[in-house]
């Protein structure tokens, strides 16, 4: 019963075999060898993108910080939400990639809103040289509350962004799950709604520790290569990122795994309902905040389930206070986890 | 009628005497001239501290991000308000100077509450290694906006941030004119309120470009050199930045200097209130944030007055709308200048 | 016939069963999998040393640019050879990550003598505040250019370093070859030689990518892990990081595929002798620099072996001008594959 | 008799009036004052440049930090020589500019001559994404150790600099020493030639902190406006820094104080030559670098003289040894002064 982050289940047999199938002879390092060739036409084929730019890097902070770097420079500000990763759980890498831009908070609670970015881009740089410049405005889909944007809300935010000439980076650590639950493609959740640059997540839908980094603009290829070898980013063996994402991309095992990442979660959600559990909104993709009287958190910790408290503690008097918990499921979450963490509620 | 900023008008003619006094034959360069020596001494004299470090640099955001910079690493974030000098018009200089540390932004409008700063550093690192580390607290006294902190106000603040062993900035910029708003002691409006390091400004009290960083711990003394030195702001021909802060500091100028400047800005206050003006706050030291009818605005320009409009533009329709200004007060503006600026409302 | 480098060839079987092993259920993130306690410990015991600090990344470049930024402070310098790979082979990453470090180049060929090092240590900071301050020295073991110290040579040239208090760094890509070649222990090559950090190598000798860095004053501790979280450079799944190492450590394996890489180079060094190749130096450990006539390698080109040439170009007139090459031998390579290469000579 | 370096002489009368002279009411600050636009005019003229970008900042370091940092990235590296200011005395600030670029020294004593550029360059970056990519050529001009670069000689290092596209950048904190040397026109030893940037200094020559940055491309103007922010280099009150720049150029002071500096210089070697000093090379600015007797050496310590002892020590046993010294005219030093320091040795 662990429901405490898609990053702690295991890897998908389909991508270990894929890497166990590399583990063969000798392949050049660095990038050079031909899985990565695959993969790079794979990913631009999947994004209709002829010319894009194509990386892999092992963790989800190294590819939002040099994605990021890429379009941020020294004297910028980077704007993003209040509970964004880059912002809250990347212990500044993003500010260190990007030698000191700064991090403008667009006020709300989970979701960017146009108007918001629109009036926080509005407040930043009105003094000419004294304040940070506008830099790229980042996105992140699947939120870190579990929400996904609609192709509708994307192309506003975007819209937003290129007023001001501001270029559009998508943090994708869960892009398979939004685009799952938004059934639509990756290009349509990407280029098509305003995006420059994405970080495509492997890591938390069933591989090991591999992101994609697409950038549609070419033109930043190099900078990007130089700034991942600079950032002790690039895998000299590298043919076992390359399988990895070669393994997840096959027979769309990457939409499949966040299909039943979401399935779990949907499960659980009406578990979790029939139980009486209020949720912070409605679970739309592989994540859930729910709030559950203390009472019955504490049965399931005596049951041995693993998941966060987002607020309040166990301890505590009142066994009829609700607390805020996260409960995240990957695809490896077996429909008997779920019901059994149900019924100990 | 300048009332633009302080950072506008002449250098005091005992701060030009001293420098072309002091320009005479040769002085070893690089702060090892006789006249920092005196400085040194000087300041340690005012502060009742003995062992502070002392050192010139020529710009405030050059004393600030250096103090900072060896207080705050770079996982680390620096508390400060949401209009501060360091978040707003440094264009990222603490976070380059920092090597990429964040501010984290204490809500409120101008003054820092305990509150507010306690529950802000409690909002910080709760996720071990994931988000920065807390670091320093940055108080700017005066304010941004015009107000004094009083000394139980200061201590307040620092007593929060001593409890999370966090140490405390103190951006004084105009340090003089808050301590004749308060009739204090240097002492007792840093280290005796719990400050650990102070930049001590010249430039808008007097000055051409001189202020002084002092390090209550003089065990950041050396690091303080060497990042003054690879920052670029360690002067060869230095005595004429001593000289500067000597003129300054002889027979109490600075404190006349500010209380001139207070003065003034009192002076205007009470004739704007005449005038039907209202006030952001009550003016306190040599700062002004009050509103007029677009008309009166429009009469002031018309009459060669130079001042910002915070908030609104002199352009629109209603001559009765009321538009915010900011009004600053050097040392050099004359009553006359002042009555003049009063009369044209 | 592949002898372009030991960062091409297979991960060693035993080390991907342990992650195939590794790959069940779920486990903590973050480097708070048990397999990382196991881990922990046996490196510990391993070096002899109970409170060393002990951390793995995936690349050898943020092994050692994390490793000397706890040492590097910004407005310092690191000393190493010319050939250093921290100086030619990783794209500024070591300025990078001290926030601007110099690295300052101790002449000579090969190895670090002493003699050139104490030279140019007394050659740097002559000039208090102005030039950097000395900082860290590194040293290879193995050498870019295959030698191996002798525990003397590295305690001899540890001396000169403490002689000046300045830290010591062991980059330790190739670090069991270098023991195994000294027969000695891994507390006589580091601490005990006077080192105080090293990258320990597993990527380059069997692993799939995998560097533990080894602290031995463990107050360094949480800044290397803030480091390595800012540099994104901590892995969610860290369980696969920890198998590879422990697929590594157990049983010795470590120690017999350097063992293994080494026999094969000496197997590889004896064939190009009796073939009249001229050594730049002799063979120690996985590493030969040896020329051969242009004739000689275009038949090994011919032939399909890959590696690289090191001084000229396959293109030229005279078949008898020598070039020389770089041969590198992992622990994969096979006794038919040395012989077949050597027979095309 | 003060001949320890050209940082340590009284500003000029000239300048020091212009500067008492600007002190007169209020002047719109952070570049913003109407002297600057005379002195952005003058500059132009001077350089026949009239789309140049011109800024002033208060130290040799931040210009030469800030022109390098917009043109050498963070994953590239400066060619300079080993005994470039650069490298040598401004603490790793060009690093710390650049986000952490190197500083590839190419060898040479005093003069980087073509060959040895082009052979440092052609050592770099052979390793595509591994090493630093090749970044600015920094030439000095005068040099470290005294000499002057013929325009024909400057021509030649750009040639190869422009044969792989690499920009250069010319610190000038003596350029008006040198271009007197030359007898020749501010463009024929900058864009003429074929720098990109150049610091053109004033402190060494009469100012009292103020050097001019001119870009040639326009292009680099914003970026450099906001690394010069961003480093809190701007100055508030910014006109006197203008002051001292206008001053400095009326009536060509800067050529006529150089101008006397480099004849206080040449009587001194005169002197010199007649008292036995050998040179290590003949003098042609500003700075002298020859021998003398440990015996003379201390006649002159033992008369108050102040300069630096290059290589040796006063202490010593031999009175005959030669000592080599460093001696550095400005134009403040007068012929009777030389004339007494002279009779001493």
């Amino acid at each position: 019963m662990f429901f405490a982050s898609d990053n702690a289940g295991p890897v998908h047999p389909q991508v270990m075999d894929r890497l166990n199938n590399a583990n063969d002879g000798y392949a050049m390092p660095y990038g050079a060898d031909p899985i990565m060739d695959e993969v790079r036409e794979a990913i631009r084929n999947l994004f209709e993108a002829p010319e894009a730019a194509v990386y892999l890097v092992a963790t989800g902070t190294a590819a939002n910080s040099l994605a990021l770097a890429c379009y941020a420079p020294a004297y910028s500000t980077v704007f993003c939400t209040q509970v964004a990763h880059i912002h809250e759980d990347e212990c500044n890498a993003p500010e260190f990639y990007s030698a000191g831009a700064k991090l403008t908070l667009v006020p709300g609670t989970d979701k960017m809103t146009p108007e918001a970015l629109r009036k926080t881009i509005e407040g930043e740089e009105v003094r000419g040289v004294h304040g940070p410049q506008r830099g790229p405005v980042s996105i992140t889909q699947v939120t870190e509350r579990g929400s996904v944007y609609t192709l509708d809300e994307l192309s506003a935010l975007t819209a937003v962004a290129k007023d001001y000439k501001l270029p559009v980076h998508l943090d994708g650590a869960r892009f398979a799950n939004a685009m799952m639950a938004l059934g639509c493609t990756p290009a349509e959740m990407t280029w098509k709604a305003g995006v420059d640059v994405v970080s495509f997540g492997g890591t938390k839908n069933g591989c090991m520790g591999v992101e994609a980094v697409v950038l549609f603009d070419p033109k930043k290829a190099w900078e990007f290569e130089l700034r991942r070898k600079r950032g002790a980013h690039l895998f000299s063996k590298h043919r076992y990122l390359s399988a990895q994402m070669a393994g997840y991309l096959a027979d769309d095992l990457w939409m499949k795994t966040a299909a039943m990442a979401n399935r779990n979660c949907a499960r659980l959600a009406e578990g979790l309902q029939a139980k009486g559990a209020s949720f912070l909104h409605q679970p739309q993709a592989n994540m859930i905040f729910a709030t559950l009287p203390r009472s019955a958190h504490r049965r399931l910790h005596d049951a041995g389930a693993t998941n966060y408290i987002w607020e309040g503690s166990l301890e505590g008097d009142d066994p009829d206070e609700h607390l805020a918990m996260r409960l995240v499921c990957d695809w490896s979450i077996t429909p008997d986890d779920i019901d059994t963490f149900v019924s100990h509620i």
